[in-house]
């Protein structure tokens, strides 16, 4: 079993953010997210592309936001369980909480912020019979470790960025590349575009277009695949299959945890503290809603620090809390290290 | 008459962004500030020191955070009425108003976002007989432009950060800096204080401590000053005198807006969009209060964007407002440029 002080559904900004917050009132956070990695959308779906809204950043790729977060948060030392799914939750006698996921692993936690953004992110995975046979047995619907595709075959499907960006990654690693895509053109950025075309004409991608896999094959593992291009039909040996046709976000299991839910997000007391109709659950992030909302990330680092005060003051009865400056009074982190303005000194001069 | 949307008064980081969300959904913004600077605390108060917690900032300088700020809104070309107090509103027939500053400057506005911090800040002033009269006569209690004491001889009192910085600065362009205190010892940033140590040995600050100055004389400008040091008297010729004792925020005149006011604040409708009892005029930032209030600078991000859009939507009656994403459509300057995402390109791979 994980404890910690507040448990996050969400490794998104906000959620992230979240854990600077609550460590400046010595709170811990663990955050879970199904997803491989962490960022959410920004990682999820645009890391290469600048965001313009975020305040003091002109300009700033959303990947670096996102890495810019973990580096002002890892003084605070957030645990993580990545690619699992917050399933169920039971809230106990004593008001706190036990939150398991589809794999079974056990949080508890005094407080939960569902950070959750549009939802837990599922693949779109494509209609082949008996597909999911052979789910985690050579089909993977998202790259979590390279390594594992070393020295292999893999066939990549696709047409959008993921498919480019992966299939010149592992053309590196792999011992085969194979990209299959339903029609000739690809969309992405110009530069992936144009570093396919180069791996292909130097042998280390191959190309299979139109064509779509209608097939599967294989006793344990994936051996083979059935192709369909521009309607002959033919098969190719592969370890690997790895159809990358996007992800849709889902709500999932949390639609049942008897919060009050309006279009998709989950209604909370405004700007009080985000907290949902169950005391001790908060919603903050895209995944909320309340009147005048706006699914932005500034909105989410904001409701993450209201939450973390409202969390602090629950789990501290009757503490006075005062504000504290970062510049003023330093943060400290749970690993040790202190940051600190310099000192004023007060000195002669003679 | 100068003629805006939103007329802001206070150019703190608060106001300051919600020029750039305002320009987001086409909104032109005036910010009048009693200083002659932009910034507000963060440049008046801590522009050499750290903040810790700007989301996506492990750490950045006060002094810089304005200037990231104000490279993010120039492109919607920001008016300024600087060095001015906000000391009048007027509701005009039409729901619009017009602000009058202390000098008499005239705003006309749709919408007032008040984003005053607490409140404009007011020099400490020097119990001394009749300093009043030479006021912007010689006494001046800001360095509003360093050229004005360009060859000219000045003695600055104070014994913080101000009084050493520009002490040291000033050494560089006044004839003559000479750098009174009550104390012997100074408290400010080590830097600062080594610096005027060795610029008094190379003879180019005059210190006198412990003093004070106690007299103002001259016909229609300072020419001489009374000063005690250590129980003795004395007089010395100057052109200027800069007394910097720090700043002290007052509420002023907004005081007598009719709006709500508690503990110095001004209260607004919670989350909704920060808007007071008086409809058309907000209230952003450190200024305002609710149940749940942190005067953090992130929480004013987050408040002037609720506040634009609900301007948005009074000054676009009936206007369905579509939420866009910066990354998605770019940002449209005032000034023609425009700043995008690299688009994605569909393009065939042969
Ligand atoms: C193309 C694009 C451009 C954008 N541009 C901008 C912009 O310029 N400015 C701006 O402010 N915003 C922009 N956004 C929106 C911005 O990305 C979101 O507001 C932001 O990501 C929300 O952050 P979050 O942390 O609330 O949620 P998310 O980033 O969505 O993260 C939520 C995370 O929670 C996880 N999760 C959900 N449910 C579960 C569960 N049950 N178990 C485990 N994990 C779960 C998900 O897997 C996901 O990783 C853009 C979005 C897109 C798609
Ligand atoms: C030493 C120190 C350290 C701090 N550290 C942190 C930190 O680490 N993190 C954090 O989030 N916050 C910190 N703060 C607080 C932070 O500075 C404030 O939250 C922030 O400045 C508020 O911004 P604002 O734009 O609302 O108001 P302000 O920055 O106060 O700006 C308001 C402006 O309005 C002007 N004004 C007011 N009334 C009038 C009028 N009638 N006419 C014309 N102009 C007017 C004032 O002159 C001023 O320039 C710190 C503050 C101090 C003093």
């Amino acid at each position: 079993m994980i404890t910690t002080d507040i448990l996050i559904i969400g490794a998104g900004p906000t959620g992230l953010f979240a854990v600077f917050e609550a460590g400046l009132l010595k709170l811990k956070c663990h955050i879970i997210d199904a997803l491989p990695q962490i960022g959410g959308q920004l990682s999820e779906l645009y890391p290469k592309k600048p965001i313009f809204d975020i305040p003091g950043y002109p300009s700033v790729l959303a990947g670096d936001l996102v890495h810019n977060l973990m580096e002002q948060i890892k003084q605070f030392q957030p645990g993580f369980t990545l690619n699992e799914k917050a399933e169920t939750i039971q809230k106990l006698e004593d008001g706190t909480f036990i939150v398991t996921t589809n794999k079974g692993t056990e949080h508890h936690a005094k407080a939960v912020a569902i950070a959750g953004g549009l939802g837990s992110f599922e693949p779109r995975k494509p209609i082949i019979e008996g597909i999911e046979f052979y789910e985690d047995k050579g089909v993977e619907y998202f790259v979590k470790d390279p390594e594992l595709f070393r020295n292999k075959r893999i066939v990549i499907a696709g047409g959008g960025d993921s498919a480019l960006d992966w299939s010149i990654f592992l053309s590196d690693v792999a011992s085969e590349v194979t990209l299959v895509h339903r029609r000739n053109e690809f969309r992405g950025a110009l530069d992936s575009v144009e570093k396919v075309q180069e791996l292909k004409h130097q042998g280390k991608i191959r190309l299979v277009t139109p064509a779509e896999v209608t097939g599967i094959r294989g006793d344990e593992h994936v051996e083979e695949l059935d192709l369909e291009i521009d309607g002959a039909h033919t098969a190719i040996k592969t370890d690997y299959f790895i159809p990358l046709f996007g992800l849709t976000p889902k709500l999932g299991a949390i639609a049942n945890w008897g919060l009050e839910i309006e279009k998709n997000a989950i209604k909370v007391n405004n700007a009080l503290d985000y907290q949902t109709n169950i005391e001790g659950i908060y919603a903050i992030g895209d995944i909320n809603t309340y009147p005048g909302k706006l699914k932005l990330i500034l909105c989410g680092f904001h409701e993450a620090t209201l939450m973390c005060q409202s969390v602090f003051n629950k789990v501290n009865p009757g503490k006075k809390y005062v504000l504290k400056y970062t510049t003023v009074s330093g943060v400290d982190g749970f690993d040790g290290t202190r940051k600190e303005a310099e000192k004023q000194v007060v000195k002669a001069i003679d």
